[in-house]
């Protein structure tokens, strides 16, 4: 979908809506939209829908311009989606219902902060509209913590949920270091699609071989239980202690997810609803190798945790809410705002765009220059790219030296 | 134990142990003694005892004079133990053999940073100490994220557990809000002993009625599978939505754990070690009620968080390391650290000191005030009690106001 011309009927409604799993973020978009819209003439009345698409069509807005100016800063460090998110698939005829509600209200501008499935939805909206001849913008404005969106350099709500596993993995196996002999198998439940993005973000800490995580099971790669069972012994061999990270979506070798939790069906857009991997493994663990063996399923936290938000995803996250207002008003619809990585040693990035019919039918794998040639462990490339997006520096955590000055007393 | 005359042998090297289980700032009490140590003359060597009074049975210290003087700054900001931790019950001549040991050495000041099983460690050592006549200053440093040590405010430790506990019940209830037609029902699992503190934490972030958690599972009472049924199938009646918080530790009404993890057996101090809880009520609410449902486990991420640290918490943690030598120079044995709240609208707490009798076999438990009358909700006198420990204040999340411009159009 190419870019329109400028608006025909001038001044017009903008509508937003938040979709998908929301993050600690999405809301820093929103307030970057509200305030790009609060900023130009274009632009009239200022909704929100509520539970992205589902708002539009049940006619259930909320007037942002009614609320208190102190909200905006106050929700840029709010997790999660004010407005209410949704994983509603449209069906039949929605696309057309939804524009003639838009139409009916004089809405002219419509921003979508969501992933793949958002565009989605975004795009029929928009194709609905052109069918119609009726002149809607339609931008999308990122947001996933799996990453996987294609055409940007990478998605606000990763940088945050990548610090948080980061972090969580540096602190959780400083816990096992310290009484490696009490429970020497620690278990860390990631959440991520079906790229290994946010479980490969647990290697952000490691400096040493004998850093965690010992083990890495990332989607991209089956794992079986004896794979599994052998890896286990080996580090607790070499180490004495394991700390394992697995990706909640990591599939056996008959493609099915790992414990009997994962099978809560799917969601609207079909995706299985996961979730128990580390609680199989753990009982894998203490059933076969008789090592006491406990696990982390942060959840919802990696998503949502307003204390590991990375300062470098809030501001980008506001950035492109901003600019997929900007882009709107001044005539683009059709299209996704992305993150472009400026070239050279500093981190930088600036906005562009990318077509909704890429972003709503493709994933962005993991790079295989990313990935150990064994699919086990990241590349020094993949540092490079990610630890910037985790904001601050991760901390230096002191370790002691073991002299022993007794000895020659 | 009575507090001993002025040391009688002069200058004696000290010895540091930490032990059960770790928490984020724990290593702030070892900088603290360790600071202390290096003002005073009374101290010579400095050691540290490798996985606590393990590292005195075996020979397995380290000198701490001969760190980089770097590494007090760093360390008071990384969680965990340093020096490792145990959970090791002293058997028939350990303690004899462990004064053996300090006395070769020239040990005549050893500080021990834990919880009751330390204290009991300690005294057995005070005991031997005494009765072979040995002037060995035996003080204990409290640290435990479940706060149920006796004679003191509160333990280093639960602030920063406890602010961690808070937070992610806020942030993880948001996720819950933004999409209760996807997931509605969310479970958070809590450690903590059989005294529900860091449970009852989760509640410090609500301040409405239908905030998060619903539902607050402590350990004081047990729970019957229809009950918790029951208690979800109404609060989703109710709010659309339910966030359950249920301690690891709650008990049936046979006395068992929930969920089949739980039974991993004892600890060498007898206490079950447990986890699981939350898949199993998962499950149940799941196969029960037909409700999709998930569950949150930090595990040791509670424990460890260096993001969610109390900045009042580490300062106290470092204050009673510090207190514990200077009350060891100054002749004080068989004793516990304590912190004494001042009266006062103002929160402020001084050091004390307690017996390590008390310590080791009295549990502190949630008091009565505390907790509602059905012991499902926790009192603004906790509220009050707790909300000083979490160091900053919460934060406040903005809400959107459900104006609706549009009607009046």
């Amino acid at each position: 979908m190419a870019t329109t011309a400028q608006t025909r009927g001038g001044r017009g409604h903008l509508v937003i809506g938040q979709s998908g799993g929301a993050t600690a973020v999405i809301n820093a978009s929103l307030v970057g939209a509200v305030r790009a819209a609060l900023e130009t003439d274009a632009i009239d009345g200022i909704y929100g829908a509520r539970y992205g698409i589902e708002g539009v069509l049940n006619r259930d807005l909320i007037d942002l311009r009614a609320q208190p100016a102190a909200t905006w800063d106050a929700l840029r460090g709010t997790p999660s989606a004010a407005l209410g998110s949704c994983r509603y698939r449209l069906r039949e005829g929605d696309a057309e219902r939804a524009l003639d509600m838009l139409r009916a209200l004089g809405v002219r501008y419509f921003i979508y902060i969501g992933g793949n499935d958002s565009a989605d939805t975004a795009l029929q909206l928009a194709a609905a509209a052109r069918a119609a001849d009726y002149d809607l913008r339609v931008v999308c404005v990122p947001k996933t913590i799996d990453n996987d969106l294609p055409d940007t350099d990478h998605c606000p709500g990763y940088g945050s949920a990548a610090r948080f596993i980061a972090l969580a993995t540096m602190d959780s196996a400083l816990c096992t270091e310290a009484m490696p002999s009490h429970y020497p198998v620690k278990i860390i439940e990631v959440m991520g699609r079906d790229a290994g993005w946010l479980a490969a973000a647990a290697a952000l800490g490691k400096e040493r071989e004998e850093d965690a995580p010992h083990l890495l099971y990332l989607p991209e790669r089956p794992l079986t239980a004896s794979e599994f069972l052998a890896d286990v012994q080996a580090a607790y061999d070499g180490y004495g202690m394991v700390v394992a990270v697995v990706a909640e979506t990591v599939r056996d070798e008959n493609g099915r997810p790992l414990g009997e939790l994962g099978h809560q069906g799917t969601d609207a857009f079909g995706h299985p609803l996961l979730g128990g991997a580390a609680h199989y493994l753990v009982g894998l663990v203490r059933g076969e190798l008789g090592l006491r063996s406990r696990y982390d399923k942060p959840g919802d936290l990696q998503r949502m945790s307003s204390a590991s938000v990375s300062v470098t995803d809030r501001e980008e996250a506001e950035r492109v809410g901003w600019a997929a207002v900007r882009e709107a008003v001044a005539g683009t619809t059709g299209k996704m705002i992305t993150l472009v990585r400026r070239p050279g040693p500093e981190y930088a990035c600036d906005t562009g765009l990318t077509d909704l019919e890429r972003v709503a039918n493709e994933r962005r794998p993991l790079p295989p220059e990313f990935l150990t040639p064994d699919g086990r462990g990241v590349t020094r490339a993949f540092r490079e790219y990610a630890l910037p997006l985790l904001g601050e520096p991760l901390p230096r955590y002191a370790r002691l030296r073991p002299a022993r000055g007794y000895d020659a007393q």
